[in-house]
């Protein structure tokens, strides 16, 4: 009973600390790994590169290695990563190359796309897809990473 | 003193497995309910069409009996849970009606409604209302709800 | 051992109520306090007193003195922090004046400012910047601050 007793205790006070933890979220450790969804429902090629400088602001602001980032988009924002846009603007080709280079992750709506009949052929191939955009959005927060909706 | 400590240790083991959970926020158990807040403070019948087509397909994602959704709407977004919007558009009355069958909470913002000039009377009868909108969208997410910001 | 024990047994039993605490975030103290970071990079007059009035509106409804609330502007936000704006515009002025007396904080993204050649004379007084917008609002997420995407 005793060594039970002692294997509980022991149990016990190796299983604090980690509450503590959660209970003092305000003081991330200096290394702490950024993690930010961005939500790009946004259409046009002004506002598509607004959205990529703030992933690269970001990226400055919070270090490219210490930072995971992912851009999801959705309605008229999956135009941004349609193999066609890319052609016709080399500047929004040049950005999503670079930054899917650093790391960043981006991902298309598949609802939009059987909405719009887009093919994962018709994607820029650095692109990757999720079942539902505002799902995908939705369980990253849940997952801990901050939130940023991109747009005006 | 033994059935004493007996005591403890068991409420202690049986304590253990929630700190557990709160401190790994990244592995979700598979029949977690998840909880999202959608602010609507969109103006329009497409975009409306638009933020309800998200809730849809979030509870298709995530699973209906497992995700606990409320749309706060303020501001333009009102508009769409006023009676007479149902009547101008029966898609979107029955697109309310299905989402309310289902658990999907409604809250029109009294802030807007008072400036407005709106009263309960003239929201759709499905709706409930909430002091402030902006403040019920924060009040979620310090209850945990993932956080969906309607709109392009 | 059984002092030990029993030492251990009370630190347990005061300790429990902290990760209880953390377990159930639906039901926050009466005196909690609350933090929220507004997003605001919409642009011209109308659009930024809505803004504003949605603070207000956050204050009235979760308490001046327990609501820590900061504004960060970027992009066309900026445009609201500008001294010239509030030259222009005497009710934008009253009202960020009056915010600013309550202890909001507002913040211009320096990224913005050197684009858009914006010096920090440029700026209201009351107005403080910060390295990159985007990235404080992630970190405010990150310290537990609600967030709110300004605008429609």
């Amino acid at each position: 009973m005793k060594t039970l007793l002692k294997t509980i205790a022991l149990a016990v006070l190796t299983a604090l600390p980690l509450p503590a933890m959660t209970a003092e979220p305000e003081k991330p450790a200096a290394d702490k790994t950024h993690k930010v969804v961005f939500e790009v429902s946004i259409d046009g090629a002004e506002k598509w590169a607004g959205a990529m400088r703030n992933v690269e602001n970001v990226q400055k602001a919070l270090g490219v290695k210490t930072t995971k980032i992912e851009v999801v988009a959705h309605g008229k924002g999956v135009g941004m990563l349609l193999a066609k846009t890319s052609t016709e603007n080399a500047e929004l080709k040049a950005n999503l190359q670079k930054l899917h280079a650093d790391g960043v992750v981006f991902a298309a709506c598949e609802n939009t796309m059987k909405r719009e009949k887009i093919d994962k052929k018709d994607l820029v191939e650095l692109s990757t897809t999720v079942d539902s955009g505002v799902s995908e959005v939705i369980r990253k927060q849940e997952e801990g990473y901050a939130y940023i909706k991109s747009g005006g």
